[in-house]
Parts: structure tokens; sequence; C-alpha cells
């Protein structure tokens, strides 16, 4: 590709990751509304924790597939805030002195410190409920059946066999040294479950036969795979400011990552080859996919 | 009422509870089955928590509702669990030592105690979503509107709208003197918002409208205050071996509850009159509303 065409997808990238934290910020703002009763605190820590900050990939990944099937915008970001709102939660828990004990996250102290632990677990079971109730809203879908089925697997994304799986399966490999099929099955499960959820829920809302959805499955598990090898590197070299976090935390724990199992120029390379997997796997669309190429170009190139 | 007429009645809920009970272990033991990978200590985390133990009060009362309306069992079992899974979520996660730091739940360690903390988090966040997927899925119900209903108004319950934010005027509550209006207010949305939504899910499943459901909502509000009232005299004043859980926590944190506010003989009678008022609520029913009536007869006869 020539460097200009490079350069304005990535403006169209980052114009669009704009718009949607700004979408997904007025969203959070609407629904999480103060009580104006003792509940505010929990209201107040909800706002901390969902609003302002991140990458807001999932969101962004739900609107970029929406594309391609002509789903309506705000109903996209409906159900991009769902996943989000789960993907919050579980930063806040996995936040937790119990959990990592971390102190930053997205540039601003961890939900615990700034409101107390109580308040963090409250706060995230909160955000994980209101998960499902924005999903099972019938402004999300007017079909009932998409939403039952966005829920039963968003459920099944964020539960044991997804997400909360891949966060035991973290816990356990503390002091063990993990190969890399395991490591690929721990992100896989971790994190690459609600980045799949997020391309998944677009073929769900037009309805999509399941022998239609293989290469959207494929752009997911490929991209997924290839944010968490970014994530790893942000991890061993990238910078505390731009990352929003405490970088180094993996190695200070003696976890296996990519970067610890293949080094750093492998892993990139590594990255490379699935994200031009992903693009493969969009071949058969023309530029109604061309948001979607775009986050899985940059995905790699990433410092935050 | 005879007493030969009370102690049938007495009998028949026994048995019902007893086989509601041996219902919902058998259903948490086979949706819980290890995954036979690092997961299976998360797993067994859940089994810990969610299979013997507790009276199953949620579930049966809406067994009993639907009863009311000939729904079928295996289908208000499955709603039953779904609630009983986000009731034992939240009594993980309030037994955890930043909550409540409880020792002992249903007569066992409680879940961190036993599992660790990162592992009661992630089983109670694993409950959690579980819960939904069990409504959401077509074996619940055959309509996906009646599905879509039963996510939303779980998840409303579940919330900062409900038992979430009921447990944060709780944490709020902590060193203040509430009235007893303020300790109506805070149980209702702790504790009365799952025990109502019990009875809400058997309307829901047979899409009763909106204005036939009062009588029922009635029911449900004055059992929920009346099993509260039951609660605080068992903590004021019962015995551990049979609560299966601390007693007298309540005073010790200087939480007003509704036995402080009252003394223990006016909260009896209270608790009483709320009773009658639910059984009052039933009178348009025959005998298939019995259960109801035994539930709510000995709520408050209960010492656990």
């Amino acid at each position: 590709m020539r460097l200009e065409t490079i350069d304005r997808a990535r403006q169209t990238l980052d114009a669009e990751a704009a718009a949607v934290s700004a979408e997904v910020d007025s969203f959070f703002a609407e629904l999480l509304q103060p009580a104006g009763d003792g509940r505010d605190r929990l209201y107040e820590a909800m706002r901390h924790a969902a609003i302002g900050g991140g990458k807001r990939l999932r969101p962004l990944l739900t609107i970029a597939a929406s594309q391609l099937f002509a789903i309506d915008r705000s109903r996209a970001l409906r159900v991009g805030c769902a996943i989000e709102a789960i993907h919050v939660y579980s930063l806040i828990h996995d936040d937790l002195p119990c959990m990592d004990d971390a102190d930053l996250r997205r540039g601003k102290a961890t939900l615990h410190n700034a409101f107390g632990e109580a308040e963090a677990v409250l706060a995230g079971d909160s955000l994980h409920a209101l998960a499902f109730e924005i999903l099972a809203d019938a402004a999300t879908h007017e079909d009932p059946w998409v939403r039952s089925d966005l829920v039963i697997e968003l459920a099944r994304a964020a539960g044991p066999a997804g997400m909360a799986g891949g966060q035991m399966l973290d816990l356990v490999a503390e002091g063990q040294q993990l190969d890399l099929p395991a490591i690929t099955r721990l992100q896989q499960l971790k994190t690459g479950s609600l980045i799949e959820y997020a391309i998944e829920a677009a073929c769900i809302m037009v309805k999509l036969p399941n022998d239609a959805r293989t290469s959207y499955r494929g752009y997911a598990r490929n991209i997924g795979l290839a944010f968490q090898i970014a994530d790893d590197l942000i991890d061993h070299s990238g910078d505390e400011a731009a990352a929003g976090k405490r970088t180094g935390k993996d190695a200070n724990a003696g976890k296996a990552t990519f970067v610890s199992l293949l080094g750093p120029q492998r892993a990139r390379q590594q990255a490379s080859f699935l994200v031009d997997q992903a693009i493969e796997h969009l071949s058969g669309h023309g530029s109604e996919a061309d948001l979607l190429r775009a986050i899985a170009r940059f995905a790699v190139e990433r410092d935050h």
C-alpha cells in the first residue's frame, strides 16, 4: 500500500476511534446518573471506572463490524457499551488487592484506591448486571430472538467458559512456566472471548447463518491474539504514561507471556502474521470492511 | 385454623422445600461440571458455594408461584436456579474481607476462607454471568419475549437499582442511625428485589398483564420484609449452629435493624402483620396458592 493510503487509513481510524470513545462516554454518562440517595457513591464509582479512558476497542470493533451489514449505529453502540461494561467490571475486579493489586488504570487511580475495596466490588458487580440490562432492552434490537442470543453469548463469553475462566487459568499459572499453546488458550479465554463476541454480536444482530460466520470469527480470533501480543510488548518495553497503567508487571510476577516465550522480535513478527491473516478473512468485502482492516493493521503499532 | 391443618400445611411445606433443595443441588451439580483444565478450581469453588445449604427460598418461591399459573416445574426450576445463582454470588462477595469479612456461611467455611479471595471474586462473577446464560436459554421458555423480559428484570433486580444498590446503602449506613423508613428502603433493595423478582418471574412466564400483577407484587413485598425481620430476629437472638452463620453481627457492627429499632416483640408483631397481609393478597386463589400461603405463614417462625 502507498504511504498516503496508509496515512489516510490511519487518520480515518483515529477519527472513528475518537468518535466512538465520545459516544461511549456519553452513553455511560446518561446511564449512570446519580440516584439522589445513598447510592450516589456507587454511581460515582461506576462513572469513575466507565467514563473517560481506555481504547474502547470492543465498542469500536462492534461498530466497525456493524458497517459490514449496515446495522444502525446507535444499536451497535448499545451492544458495544454492554461489552465495555463487562470489560470495565473485569478490570475493576482484576485490579483488586486480592487479584493484581494495581494502583493505576487508564491513567487514573484504580477504583479501589479512589473509592475503597467494597465500593470497587459493588461497582464491578453493578456494571456486570447493567450489561445484560442494556442488551435485553428493546432499544437494542426489535427482535427478541436476537436479544436473547446477544444475552446468552455475552454470558458465555464473560463467564467460566470465557473471560472469568481465563482469569482463573491466569491465577493458576502464577509460578508455572506455561508453553505457547497454554498461553494462547489462556489469552483466548481471558481477553479473546470478549473481543470475539464484539464481532459475533454484529453477526447475531443480522441473524447471519452459523456457517456464514466463519471468516468473521477467524478475523476476531486473529486480532484478539495480535492485540494481546501488542499488550505484552507494551508491558515488556512500553512507557507507563502512555499505557496509563504499570508496565513490566508480568515479568515482575514471573508470568510467561508471548514476549517472554518468543522474544520481542519474533512476537512482533507473529503479531504481523496474525494481522495479515485477519485482513485476509475480510477479502470477500469491499470498502465497508476498511475500518475493520484499519483496526487490524494498526493493532500492533500502538504504544498503549 | 385448626392445629391439624396447620401441622399438615407445615409438613407439605417442609416436603416441598426439601424437594426444591434437592432439585437445585442437582441442577448446579449438572451445570458446574469440572472443565478438565486449570479452571477446575473455579468450578470446584462454585460448587462449594452453590451446592448444599441454604433455604433455597427464592427457587421455592418461584416454584410455588408457578403453581398458580400451571407453569412447567422444570422451567420454574431453571428460573429459580438463575435467581439462586445471583443470590449465591452476592453472598460470596458480601462475605469478602473488604465487605462483611465473614468466616461462616451455610454451616461451611465462606468461599474466600476455603479457596482464597481471588477465587471467591471470580466464582461470584462466574455465577453472576451463568444466571443470565440460564435465563436466555430456550430451555427456560420457548418465547424469546419472555426470555428477554426475564433477563432485563433480573438484571434490574440485581444491579444498582436493586440488590447491589441496597448493598451500597448498607455500606453507607455503617455508623449512621437509620430510621424505619430508611431501613425498609435499604432492605427492599438489598434483599427484597430478588425476592420480589422470584414472584414476578412467574408473572413474566405467563405474560400476565401488568395490572393483573398488583396482588402478587404485594405478596412478594410483604414476605420480603417479613423474612428480613425474621433474619434480624435470628441475628439478634438465634443460635449459630442452626443459622449456619455468625449471629449478633449487626449489633456488633452498630447497624440499625428492624429489631434494634422496634425491639424483638414489636418486630415479631410487625412480621405477623406483614404475613397476614401477604396471605390476604392471595384471597383470589384457591388451593393452588396453598404453598405460597404456607411459605408466608412459616416465614417468621423459622430459626434459620
